[in-house]
């Protein structure tokens, strides 16, 4: 397994299943973000309760030994990512996400520091779907209109989160999330890196390494889907050209 | 339950589960057709391969004894709403068909033929979604960024189709319909009924009935939700005031 490089990258992290998941999530949160990190700046655009969600997770990381900041509570956003030591998106409904994201013209600036000054970014589901190109392969309903699909684009392709396997069993007549997938692939190339329950993806510069307790698939326009186990290289992922 | 009285309003129908169901289905599509309509304009805008759908649809309709124009085979689609004797939306992925009906700049054209003019319109699935006040409650992936979310608004609330109730024994950790659903209410008070398999609803003035053979579940902001059985009277939900 690579070695953990914090502070040069981005880590995309998903709710855990059992203590034994959340025990090994939160030893890799304090490897990600490292000894220099004191304070989080925690984004909770994706509920409507912020300041519920920013105690929770206050909370959480004050028992890893991080203060947090939550970005609502700044007078001014933008300074306050400006500011952050490292980035936390949590989840929730991804398109409020992303259009409180887009209001409070935060989105760029979180680019910014990120890519061009390795500012660590942690991202769990929405916050993890906002990370990459687009929100187009969400699963959240479209509750509120944002001005654009396109996202903070730290990764140059797409993730499903809380990836779900086809039931045989199941009477449903909607789509399948592969039959999703399908027709995501139907209208653009983007590949689509599917995380079920448990995956973790870590991107340190170039090199992204899947880990967690669970496989991912991966999606492509017009080719059968690949299957990686926790611990593959998935640096492939980064080049732009695929 | 009342009378069925065709080309007065609109039907939104769901796929069916069983050769009965569809046989049911079938009845009350002629009955709702009625004697006068022998041309049924299909819209496929929700699928890729829109020629491929036409021709299935086409092969139903035929079956019934009408004929099918798919709307793409139109030089001028505006025109062919003009002129539809009875129109049809069929499903697969609400934001490419609600994004193809702005872009082809028929949606208006619809919405007026139908509550001006009395053509009968039915929808399924997506079509479904796209008679309603939003897509803001759709099951499916943003694959592609429609002008707005608005859709043709037949009826003064949203529909959720494919209704599931949440599984107890599922490890998913991602929302369940009805957490998405109260999601959308943190934002707005449009009504929305959730229609599980089998429902359908049918729409004719001033009249609105649960058909089908299932319950659906009626989400009002700030309430309880509330259950109807196939034959329920939901007139109300087309009062402006709820
Ligand atoms: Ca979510
Ligand atoms: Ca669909």
């Amino acid at each position: 397994r690579p070695r953990l490089e914090p502070k040069t990258g981005l880590q995309l992290t998903f709710e855990f299943r059992s203590r034994h998941e959340e025990a090994v999530a939160s030893q890799q949160i304090t490897d990600f973000f490292g000894k220099n990190v004191k304070r989080v700046l925690f984004v909770p655009y994706a509920l409507h309760d912020r300041d519920a969600y920013t105690q929770t997770a206050r909370v959480k990381f004050l028992s890893l030994g991080y203060e947090v900041d939550g970005i609502h509570e700044a007078a001014d956003p933008v300074e306050a990512v400006r500011k952050a030591e490292a980035i936390f998106i949590g989840g929730g409904n991804t398109f409020r996400l992303l259009k409180n994201l887009y209001d409070n013209r935060v989105l760029l600036e979180i680019r910014r520091r990120v890519l061009e000054e390795g500012v660590p970014y942690m991202g769990s589901s929405a916050g993890t779907n906002v990370a990459t190109v687009s929100i187009s392969t969400t699963n959240d309903m479209p509750i509120v209109f944002p001005p654009s699909f396109a996202a903070i684009g730290l990764v140059p392709f797409n993730i499903n989160p809380h990836y779900l396997d086809p039931d045989p069993t199941s009477r449903h007549m909607g789509e399948t999330r592969e039959q999703r997938i399908s027709q995501y692939h139907e209208e653009v190339d983007t590949l689509v890196l599917a995380l079920r329950e448990g995956c973790m993806l870590l991107v340190e510069g170039d090199r992204a390494t899947l880990l967690g307790s669970t496989h991912a698939r991966l999606f492509s326009r017009g080719k059968s889907c690949v299957e990686f186990a926790p611990g593959s290289d998935l640096s492939f992922l980064l080049t732009a050209a695929h």
